[in-house]
């Protein structure tokens, strides 16, 4: 059996790290996603009802009723959400990932990714900047106005670019960008520029006023995690082409959705193995401390399982003082750690810092429960009362009961 | 004595880390360059006559003379400047640097960069691309052309971008390029994308033909070293802040023509101690090898003055494998290295690899000579015959003469 296994696992991590993702177009939620109709609400993390939800991801759900307008205003818009008439599902669900809160609504434009290897699709939101943003939880007439121009102004200019740039290999720019000092989950500065530069030339040929024009440019090139959502997404595409594996006991999706932590396990079938999720530990906004904190959220953690993110710590030695996560010895300290729990290294994802070694990448459910040792997630974090937004970033651990329960699960179906 | 020198160069090292260099406009040589006028040619190095110019200096000089109209074809330019009607002036003595061959003549656009702290400019040329360009010794048509393209189209839009930025901090995106995997003068990509980052959205606003406006965007966003220019001017203005201290045994200036590599010494007047120059240890292009290279060349060693280039080696993991400088161990050991000929660390200018340790800055041209450590550069290689272009990457040491010819004028300047 742990032939089996580990041959199930290999072949794995060779769909990872062969997978090809590409950007290749701007789609309408309704066009892509199945059942995002009319009061169907995607968010974060496993499956829940508005019961469950944290205050950030009940914000962000009346933001985004109010962007659609099916109310006109907060109180309406909390009565619809409670009214059991929106149907929630969670975003992985419908092929497609959301940073933090993660809510996706019919009319959001999304960006789609292709993996050009395996011939899968994968969705996501378009990030809209920081601070006071939806995906925060904050939900005011700035962050629905913003949502609205992303919609009508943004999209179709991306759309159009992308016709003329063609696919744009977001793999490279991954590649780049661990060369640049990005670990492209809290630190996505290269990788912005660079997905800049592989767009600009083309959207100077487009017609435009140039107020709108001027701010495109400001709106992609001054956000510094611009690329945080083409990364989750070129995640999706990557893992999924790594799902559904018999036999492998490889994590294909972490995912929180504030109240739960859930994983997805390639040879497990598409059920969550649950468990709450912990408080990220990091540094805090001016004004902001642990008590405004909400618990770890977001489907940003897909990004840990290609290797990314807090596995590739070390390539990003500016991201560890931003995460409150100690010294460049610390962070070097946080990737070779988790090349305890990965199934192998990346051959194609290399980190300069490290002598050009590969990503630790592909992690193994048995590894984490044999050695204890809890996969390292860094991520923003949101305040936990609806409206507010971010209030700092940090570090956390996916939780060990959900590996146990996934494990448990493994051996009574191998039985 | 050795107490007023300490005190000398600790004067000139926080002159260096105090400066604050920013992009203030685009000039034309004629209108800022004293003397620039007709038949006048600034080049980079030390002067030097027409008789002792290398391949690739001769190169591009038949090609300045064609860009400026003084001679209608390779002939009758070679006849012009062998015929003592040309004057030749090193670009050092007109407060401006120039890469490579660094030539400048009277209609070339360049960087103004102002030092806020100590009020006073310096001056580049703006980078023309990879591969067959003037400053590696090319001069067909598509190189004079190119400049041309430069001077009409490009700089009149630069000029207009800046109008409406405002001056650009150019040492906030050096320290930010450091932390980003640059070392500034064979690895600029961060740099160049943080400066495209400053002035697309300004650009967006210009009046432009839809294929002026991609051409303009693609030089500047498609050319991985465009920042090059803006870092040697910036180096420049600061290391011209350091000169002329009394007593200072600081190093202000290393410069090359391709015959002769110079220095200039804080406390020792305007004069260049020279020597011959080396042949660059490097990667070559594909087809080519030692036997194609020329010496040594360029005014960019201004920028290891200021302790970036191979001085900050280790900031730039990336970049050992370019210049063939062999594994990340290595690139640690040169800036290692230079500590011990610097005369201190920067408070300003951190390599993040080295747990933000300050780069080292100022050479002290007594320790050189103490400890026999010659000071790295990181260069571009061009071919020996004119008209190629460039050929390789790689790293090369200044020659020990200079340094003591300077320390033996020093002493006998101190008695």
């Amino acid at each position: 059996m742990k032939n089996i296994i580990e041959t199930a696992n290999r072949e794995g991590l060779s769909r990872i790290d062969n997978s090809q993702p590409f950007l290749v177009d701007i789609r309408f939620a309704n066009e892509v996603l199945p059942g995002l109709h009319d009061f169907v609400i995607g968010h974060a993390g496993p499956p829940m009802d508005w019961e469950q939800m944290c205050g950030p991801m009940r914000g962000a759900i009346l933001g985004a009723i109010k962007y659609e307008g099916w109310a006109a205003h907060d109180i309406e818009a909390e009565e619809l959400a409670k009214s059991g008439k929106i149907t929630f599902v969670s975003n992985h669900d419908l092929g497609a990932v959301g940073p933090m809160t993660g809510i996706i609504t019919r009319s959001m434009p999304l960006f789609e990714v292709f993996n050009e290897t395996f011939s899968n699709y994968s969705y996501c939101t378009i990030n809209e900047g920081l601070g006071k943003v939806l995906r925060f939880g904050a939900n005011d007439d700035e962050v629905v106005n913003r949502l609205k121009w992303i919609e009508v102004t943004l999209a179709p200019v991306l759309k159009n670019v992308l016709e003329m740039s063609g696919p744009v290999n977001l793999k490279v720019i991954m590649i780049q960008a661990l060369a640049m000092g990005d670990e492209m989950h809290q630190r996505n500065i290269a990788a912005s520029l660079l997905f800049a530069r592989a767009i600009m030339k083309h959207l100077a040929k487009v017609d435009l006023l140039p107020e709108d024009r001027s701010r495109i440019v400001a709106f992609i090139m001054g956000n510094e995690q611009f690329f945080l959502n083409l990364g989750m997404a070129a995640a999706k595409a990557v893992m999924d082409s790594a799902h559904g594996i018999e036999n492998s006991t490889m994590v294909t999706a972490m995912s929180r959705n504030g109240t739960s932590f859930g994983i997805r396990v390639s040879g497990l079938g598409d059920g969550w193995f649950e468990a709450p999720p912990d408080l990220p530990q990091g540094l805090y906004f001016p004004g902001f401390s642990e008590e405004d904190a909400n618990l770890d959220m977001g489907d940003s953690a897909i990004l840990e399982c290609m290797g990314v993110g807090g596995f590739a710590m070390s390539s990003a030695p500016a991201v560890v003082r931003f995460v409150g996560a100690g010294t460049v010895i610390d962070a070097e300290r946080y990737t070779r750690e988790m090349f305890e729990i990965s199934i192998g290294k990346s051959e194609k994802y290399f980190i300069p810092t490290l002598d050009f070694e590969g990503i630790p990448m592909g992690i193994d459910i048995r590894k984490v429960v044999e050695t204890g040792i809890l996969p390292v997630i860094n991520t923003g974090i949101a305040h936990k009362q609806a409206g507010v937004g971010q209030v700092g970033a940090g570090v956390v651990r996916a939780p060990m009961e959900c590996f146990i329960k996934a494990l448990v699960c493994f051996g009574e179906k191998a039985r």
